[in-house]
């Protein structure tokens, strides 16, 4: 069982690693300080940024190191590869988007002034990674996921700025510029690095009961903190307030409707774990571009059950569609928890943004959209000028342009990784914690194999 | 080890589940909306009610969604079960508060304003369904559940509605209203449900040492939160303050209590999970109707230890008890945790209000119960005009209805429940997920057993 | 398998727990009150802080009853016990040194007004005792932890009084007061327990898979609210804000920078879990000292990777080396995540002082220093009359106090805990919850074994 250490070629990882945080320590000496603690206004603000932004900030942490985590260790025997590779891309990316954010926007004067808020964007852009990563979960090597989140974040960075400043889509919880994104660009990822072979079943990929629990465990974090996720960058106040109740709404439409959406396809009438586990969540993922518009409750609730029937179905149906048609292959059910739902949230943005619009007899919509945070300056001003019909199309042209940029560069990105170099393993040590961390196995492995004594201890446990 | 597909009906399940869906659907089209973003003032105290409430509200959402899950999965193949039905349920029950909460209170001009605090209050009906529930844990199908949560949410907000608006009873932390309501509804429920017939030793209750570590931490998830269950509904300053304190004291002296009582009744010295698990908590459950109450915090404490001690006893001896007199079956040991403590908390209660009249003269006792919430505004206009006997002895009035009430309405609700069509899980199924979901064993049985290595994998998981 | 009753006491730790509850309860009843509520101003500080320290109270609790407990897990069997030892010792402690520091400091006119400030404190005193428990984890029993507490919480206090108030050094985080401290005194106490003897490595000491993937469950938990911890105590505003990025700062860096270090360090490339679970969280430990002092976001960056290089050398290097020389037993590895990265801060908080005095002329060094809490207002007066030099050798100074006084301290506490009525477990039984816990396998034993299904259960589970 245990893999001769000649095998595999780990010596990138420390490399890559290690010359990536030589640059940040260079990068943060020469251009990152802290605001000078000057008057007391000043302080007051910072004293309110961080009683109002710190608790969202931890909640997001929770769910992104915890609960995201625990949800990604359904594989048995990839448990502990699955939280650490999540875990070490969450802190690269952030890393590296806080470079390349000072670099690209906030280089002003030459010095950038490090606060809660540039922390907690560059935390979003890293979220993009953590979902797309599902598409390969297991089957690639954490130097192939470092490459993949150093081009994804730059990408992102770009992506976003060009849908949310110059378009002025409106999209305060990331549905399209965040989930959209990552979705494709991981499904691009998958494409073309494991090109048209279908991937067959392999046997340590299906989940035991106890690891589907852990994952279940990991989806009832992410479920309880999505609130935090999707209305810290909403305008204090009302906007925030609604946000949250929507978010609420539609989550907990999202798990009732699972139930019989599960229940209804399966043909003896039980409930998939792998549903429960995805579509609780779907419309958390399908609210947050509306969530923090002026709209009645119960478009909170449909937009949730619909999500959730929506997201069934493609683990149903489209998943081994798109595996049969397309060789696609898509680990964790990304398109199913974030695609699918991100387009449905996105098409209600548009019907939203219509129906504002009436209701407001059309002439200012700026009622219906207090989006939040210093970024929304500029598209307030812009969407000023904007007739509901030409938000309306600049929702939908968002999202045309977060599916096809994402492909396009997953896709590109995907090629990158089949870079030998990389080291994707074998087919057979996939899904396999042995391959990257000194597990017991392995300890025990030198020795004669312990008394029986152990051995029972072994099989117990 | 399969169920045939045709032995067991799960039909019932979406269609009652989606039937509620779609009304709760229509009654939110009709009837609920969000109050119009209007003054700067009134921007300014939803900011507050995000700020102040929803903190709390999230610890609470963790407490029953991890940490009560948690707890229930102590039984070790029916831990999915468990955490899924425990979350089904608190969605299904929280929407259902809210139509009702609709109907019966809020109905203003046709149309119902959603806030943060009306959904937070829907959440504690829905506690009062997942402590029930505990009685009956694994030998109930997932319909009989959700027709309990029907019977169970109206009889509560009835409950509740007597008990503090019309009798004026001081119940801050939900002792009365949602503990011993919660409990003697269960207890009647498992009553009438299981009538005569004493329940076997089922092979699959006995817990494992790893199901009951994952229980411990729900406990313990459950042990850090409670301070917001008990606070979060206080006037916020002083009231909320000493609530905070107290629940913290109480706490945690039932958790160092619970170690000596178990330790001392077990004949090898001993501790027993299943005391650890439930006991620890006990605090919290007696402390509630007497958080905000001014009392000097050796009260808390003392409270504290005791009901830690009620809760161990209780396990020891009167569950058995209950057993083999009554054929009384409490698979959580429900009465431990939820009602002997409540019973407790209510004595104590009755002698606060006795004592702190004393010290203040007797004349005005408005000193001594800073309730907080809109709700408790009526409650202070009744009690101005109410010497401290005669508080008491509401508080007394209450406990009594509630045990009343409670059992009665649970005995008629287990009788429902009997019902055929609702497929109560024949006894050779119980405690077991693969009953009603599509497990790995399952998925493994169509084939001819899978290869010797996915048999030792699954030996060694 | 089975323990016969007899040969094990465990009789002590009731005794000793239910008198101290006892002692707990009459000095309550004696001293501990509440403020009055009095006055509106009061009414709104108390808000104030149940708003603004309530949140990070939380975190913390999180951190140390679910995190540290969990992070305990590791050893396989002994996973109940360690979280419930963990449970009982931080309740047990928070407790006795409410009493003393009630009995010390606080007494003014015969009653202690208890407030959420001095549970906290207490609380930061509980820690101590749960990071010195790590040297002796599983070796030990409860009655012997107990008095550990016992004996750790009053010279804590006394060495905190001299470190911070006496010689005015600023240890916002604790890292040279609680981590520094803590650690050499759990080194103390284990080298006085175990004196010469090498301890062998025992059958059940290994970790499996799954007790390490819980245990890295807990770092996480760890890792996330790791800012709370170290900012709670700071002023409000500015210095609270900075505090809390310098700690992201310090933690992202570790986690990357630990799986650099850990894979350059193993002769094929793969991590150590361990290595994982504890460097992770070097860099919280050692940017406790600095995090409010004004130095640019690089020196966090740069502070948290070393701390992590530190950390892994000392499990892959110092340890081993300590054990085979010194025979000094270590068994989380508390030196190499509490005691290095605790130094390396101590001496970054020398260089900081120095460096800050250097860049405002050397004649006003009060800026670099807004430490928070009441405590520190006796500080600033003392600081304000010392140049740098003076500032940086207080820093040496009170390292060198802190190490010297717990390690002595610890020696003489190790030596009281060989009294054989506290009843230490013979080696064959160490690391195992089946000393202390009805567990499964003890219930079955009376029984013929169970039936053939019954056993099939356990070995899947």
């Amino acid at each position: 069982m245990a893999v001769p250490p000649s095998t595999y070629p780990h010596r990138l990882l420390p490399l890559f690693l290690g010359l990536f945080q030589g640059t940040l320590l260079l990068f943060f000496t020469l251009f990152v300080t802290y605001d000078e603690p000057s008057a007391q206004a000043e302080d007051t603000n910072l004293a309110n940024q961080v009683y109002s932004t710190f608790p969202f900030f931890q909640d997001i942490q929770v769910m992104l190191v915890v609960g995201l985590g625990l949800l990604l260790t359904f594989l048995p025997r990839y448990g502990f590869s699955a939280l650490t590779h999540n875990f070490l891309l969450l802190n690269f990316s952030m890393q590296w988007a806080l470079v390349l954010q000072g670099l690209l926007h906030h280089f002003h004067h030459g010095q950038i002034h490090l606060d809660l808020h540039k922390l907690l964007v560059s935390e979003f852009a890293a979220v993009t990674v953590l979902i797309s990563v599902g598409a390969i979960l297991g089957r690639a090597s954490p130097c192939q996921l470092l490459v993949m989140a150093t081009c994804e974040i730059p990408i992102y960075l770009a992506s976003e700025w060009v849908i949310v400043t110059c378009l002025g889509v409106l999209d305060v919880g990331g549905t399209i510029t965040i989930h959209v994104f990552s979705c494709y660009f991981g499904l691009g990822v998958s494409k073309a690095l494991f090109r048209a072979a279908q991937q067959p079943l392999h046997p340590k990929e299906t989940p035991t009961p106890h690891s589907d629990l852990m994952s279940l465990v990991g989806t009832l974090i992410l479920w309880v903190f999505w609130p935090s996720f999707v209305a810290v960058l909403c305008q204090a106040g009302d906007a925030q307030h609604r946000a949250i109740l929507n978010t609420l709404l539609a989550m907990s439409a999202s798990a009732t409707t699972t139930v019989v959406a599960s229940s209804l396809l399966e043909r003896d009438g039980k409930l998939s774990p792998g549903h429960l586990q995805n579509g609780s969540l779907a419309g958390g993922v399908a609210i947050g571009v509306v969530a923090d518009m002026a709209m009645p409750p119960v478009a909170a609730l449909a937009l949730g059950s619909l999500s959730a029937v929506v997201c069934v179905l493609g683990f149903r149906f489209l998943t081994p569609l798109l595996g049969r048609k397309l060789t696609l292959h898509d680990q964790c059910g990304i398109h199913n928890l974030h695609g699918l739902p991100g387009i449905l949230g996105a098409a209600a943005s548009v019907v939203a943004v219509l129906v504002a619009s009436k209701d407001t007899s059309g002439s200012h919509p700026s009622q219906l959209s207090p989006v939040g945070g210093n970024a929304s300056q500029a598209v307030e001003g812009q969407r000023g000028g904007r007739g509901a019909g030409g938000q309306a199309l600049c929702q939908a042209a968002g999202l045309a342009l977060a599916i096809g940029a994402s492909l396009l560069a997953g896709l590109l990105t995907g090629a990158a990784l089949r870079l030998p170099c990389l080291a994707r393993p074998p087919e057979r040590l996939c899904f396999d914690d042995s391959l990257y961390f000194k597990t017991q196995d392995q300890a025990e492995s030198p020795g004669p194999g312990g008394s029986a004594e152990e051995g029972a201890l072994a099989l117990k446990e």
